[in-house]
């Protein structure tokens, strides 16, 4: 089994990557919870969600989140009565958060209907949340503590970041399998996705970042930073505003004591031997996943 | 002011009528919370809704409840989810449930939340739901107990009622404004709703009952129940099984103690002798308000 350490975006492409070399239903994606987030009295995962979407073919790839084809009647209507309509949910993906609002108040655990949801788009992988307890990264901003969907998404990402902190990692306990997975995949990705607020809030759980280190030989990490920038979202900024250097070695810096190998981006082939220095493997090829082949290509670096 | 004790549909077409003859900005309905439901994690308030709706001139007629012009994305996405979607919320309705229940995590009661819903639709008639507190009316069955939806939704009230409870009521406090607008009013109506599951949650809020007896001089009720039987809903029905009698004197018996007049059908007629029996004065009518002139003549015998 392939185990796959997942925020949302990038992740969701490297998953469907690794189809193209490994039979899905050997990949487990343990899966970021820390952008979760409660709101209309909905229970909403959007890396989960980002995930399941995306293996199932029916992400949208213009929005790059939600479904393809979405319509959006309840939140129009929502933005007319002057509700908080600053997170736009598609009426088709609002069905998934009422569906997984209703199971937990059933009983269910986040990782079941997490299943339960994976199963009905046909989604081989095993998608596991980190952790069935609550969990939340907050930003501080001179302007106050922000949560994720505060800063992300009502505020663009346009706020300097002091500082991170994630309520509720101290006392959430990983969900069930992801200890035991991590312990005994055959290899260990660290998808390229955010490392302070995608990843981070995974290795916070206690006893998965202890977990990861102890298979440090067999974690391949995929460096988010192409060139210095991030392919998407604030990942770039966000490091340089807490003090790393937006680069496939500040990256590299951040995975020291948890991955033997990096792998970068061919543009960044000439800071190959600083991630050495760090202590990293480093491979080079290319990570954009722009189409088909370059995806295959990558997904062979990193199980290779 | 006029009070109007409400339940849902009959309570609705009743404060319709009343505009005919009374300005609505001098009316306040009392509404009934008693079938409200958690779903979803939604609060759902269908009687305020049903009201709200109908005199925003938005309710489905051919429905008998929701919104006009109303779609169903949601809620097919759900039923393809294997989701509860035994309960039909539409798209547009679903963004009331929405605003609703963001509102009250952010602290607002549901009487502020019907007062924003009520003014965005430009209702002018004061909407009071009856308490702000839990309120549940529970139907004991052989069964076992039932909520009021499970009763009147999920089983089509196709189940023999026992028993009637209310959950919440002994610790329940009349939302600001209520026991004052019943010790004030001009008059006031118990509209032609169901007695045992509309108009009872409200009396039974502690202080509504005693306010309401208090003015039973200037309280009219209308009779839900026209030659035995009700227009909608399973009034009749629960009358039989819970040991009253399906009939405008049924009725009487059950408001002996609150109403000085009870409004009957004129297809009841003959049995007004009987309703004076039970202490109160009769009036006689077209109690169905099929067309504009039945409602209004209504509503002038109710306000006479």
């Amino acid at each position: 089994v392939i185990v796959v350490l997942s925020g949302g975006v990038g992740a969701a492409r490297l998953l469907r990557a690794l189809r193209r070399v490994h039979d899905p239903a050997e990949v487990t994606a343990i899966v970021n919870v820390g952008d979760d987030l409660e709101l209309h009295g909905l229970t909403i995962c959007p890396d989960l969600d980002t995930i399941t979407y995306t293996l199932a073919g029916l992400n949208n790839e213009e929005l790059g989140w939600g479904l393809r084809g979405e319509s959006w009647r309840v939140m129009d209507e929502l933005a007319a009565l002057g509700g908080a309509a600053w997170f736009r949910l598609g009426d088709r993906d609002l069905a998934t958060h009422l569906f997984r609002t209703q199971r937990l108040r059933e009983g269910a655990t986040k990782a079941q209907v997490t299943a339960e949801l994976a199963e009905h788009h046909g989604v081989t992988e095993r998608l596991v949340p980190v952790t069935n307890d609550p969990l939340a990264t907050r930003f501080g901003t001179d302007e106050g503590e922000l949560s994720f969907q505060e800063y992300f998404v009502a505020r663009h990402h346009d706020v300097v970041v002091r500082s991170l902190s994630l309520r509720g990692a101290s006392t959430a306990r990983p969900a069930p399998g992801v200890l035991e997975s991590i312990a005994t995949a055959r290899r260990i990705v660290i998808a390229p996705s955010n490392p302070l607020i995608s990843i981070e809030p995974i290795l916070a759980v206690p006893g998965v970042r202890e977990a990861v280190i102890a298979r440090r030989g067999d974690v391949v990490a995929v460096s988010p930073i192409i060139a210095g920038a991030a392919l998407k979202g604030p990942a770039d900024r966000l490091l340089h505003e807490l003090g790393h250097e937006a680069s496939c070695v500040g990256v590299a810096r951040c995975y020291q004591e948890l991955a033997g190998t990096l792998v970068i981006d061919q543009r960044d082939e000439r800071r190959a031997p600083e991630v050495r220095d760090c202590g990293l493997d480093v491979r080079v090829t290319t990570t954009i996943m722009a189409d088909p082949d370059d995806a295959r290509r990558l997904a062979q670096e990193v199980l290779a």
